[in-house]
């Protein structure tokens, strides 16, 4: 059975990741998550992305929010809040279920990729689901108020501090996954795609973990990333915010140029105006914007049928 | 002020420690907890006693279970059971608020102590309650299928192995809490009372920590036992289950011979048909079934009332 591999943070790349799930057969898809995202909030380790794909390819992700789970309680942050506990990350009572079973796991000695595959085995979800790296990779974002863990910028801060640059702490002594390079030595591959994540702080952190970029370019499958700008705008996040502030043009040219030989082809919207990349990746349309799941679906099959058109070629 | 410190368990010892904190001037109850209840679960710290007391005197004790807080909710205990987690100790939402605070502060090196004035500070509780020791004490019960650590015996196995005997791990090298003994030599006490809790595993433990027997027993005040024992029954819980096993009449009788010279006076139901006991404390006449809030105050009303007498005579 041929194979794909994706490449995701949260919420945007997450709904790729359901499409692809959904029209692919039974345990075709591996998702790569982003850990940068990755902290310890109240003594539980939390991971933001995994869980994010998690709950949305077991269809219990909240679709309001982006994160967290759908007919979620608040009753264990509200007693919290009357106790004077530290409430700037919300964490629903279900959600609890997850990071409690994770940490007292992880204090056990249990890598994270086999409690990511526990839990995905217990909610349901047909493809597998991967840390980026059983070592801990914690994203760094240095801004205009000096350097702030993750978190604190992303969900403490709201984003509002301007980015200078990023770094991914623990990245140079990870490794990748157990069994990711044995299954991509295994496996055909239709494609490798990189979802419509933030680059900066959902896609490098995974390319930061070595030896991860260098199996993804010596692959024969085409690499295809989508685009998360349209049109000068960002479709969710900080992604827009930060270009500025990194001082690139807010385009899906600038995402062409940041992936750079990494990717053969690059998937934008059909209302982007990207301009012509002279020795870049091939330009790509398709509706990149998913709402309804069978936005994701059909976004999911046209990159496919495109990657089959790339590998002939 | 003069103070009164009631040594206490859980459910029944609650109960009285409610009707005292209600009556006397706010802070001038010191509650002091077992916790040889104390457990590591799920990666949390859980002190049930100190917990059970502190919801009963916050007013937010669930009256049904007589554990665990009311208005709960149970969406985390549910998605731990679709994740295959343990679930024979029930933990609802707004309880786990306590256990993930206590359990992040003891890691973070904060005594137990200290954490739970943090804890009755925010609940708005009047009373000063205190764990018995910051050192970890774990009651294992020996039965006839071998030693089980506390919980794994009350909870997960519901008291069904017949009891042989006690072991109060940890104890000899516990000491008692912070302050405990220069309150004692700086306050007037009324009294102190060992509440309506089972000897062996509410009250024992607490007694098991080097120097609190002694402190109770060079105190001046009049030390008062209410019976957990009714006609031959307990009011609640293994007490009864227990004393048979042990080859122990289950008599009042045998709570006194149980305390013997630690306690001045035993207060024994109206309805409770103890012997004379010959050397032993005086034995007091009460309502000790407590239902209502009134029931709870006008017990601990008799019993101040029972040690302005001792005290004078």
């Amino acid at each position: 059975m041929a194979g794909v591999l994706a490449l995701s943070g949260g919420v945007g790349g997450a709904k790729l990741a359901l499409g692809l799930d959904r029209i692919l057969p039974a345990g075709a898809l591996t998702v790569l998550c982003n850990t940068g995202d990755d902290f310890e909030h109240l003594g539980l380790s939390i991971s933001p992305d995994i869980d994010t794909v998690l709950y949305t390819l077991a269809g219990i992700a909240n679709p309001q929010t982006g994160w967290g789970r759908a007919n979620e309680t608040w009753t264990f942050m509200a007693a919290l809040a009357d106790l004077g506990g530290d409430t700037w990350f919300r964490l629903g009572d279900a959600d609890l279920a997850v990071h409690i079973e994770r940490t007292r796991r992880l204090a056990a000695g249990d890598a994270l990729s086999v409690i990511t595959e526990h839990l995905r085995s217990h909610l349901g979800i047909r493809s597998t689901v991967l840390p980026m790296s059983d070592q801990p990779v914690r994203t760094q974002v240095e801004t205009s108020e000096g350097m702030l863990p993750f978190q604190q910028y992303f969900v403490k801060r709201q984003c509002e501090p301007a980015v200078r640059g990023f770094r991914f702490d623990g990245a140079s002594e990870a490794t990748p996954p157990p069994g990711l390079s044995q299954w991509l030595a295994d496996t055909p591959l239709e494609a490798i795609i990189v979802c419509p994540s933030n680059p900066f702080i959902s896609i490098d952190p995974i390319l930061a973990v070595p030896g991860l970029r260098r199996m993804i370019l010596d692959h024969s499958a085409p690499v295809i990333a989508v685009s998360p700008v349209i049109q000068g705008r960002a479709v969710k996040g900080p992604t827009a915010k930060m270009m500025s502030e990194l001082g690139l043009a807010v385009t899906s040219t600038t995402v062409a140029a940041h992936y750079g030989e990494l990717i053969d082809a690059l998937v934008v919207d059909h209302s982007d105006d990207i301009e012509p990349i002279r020795n870049g990746p091939t330009v790509l349309r398709a509706a990149t914007l998913m709402h309804s799941q069978k936005d994701k679906c059909d976004l999911a099959q046209t990159i496919l049928t495109y990657a089959r058109n790339l590998r002939t070629r």
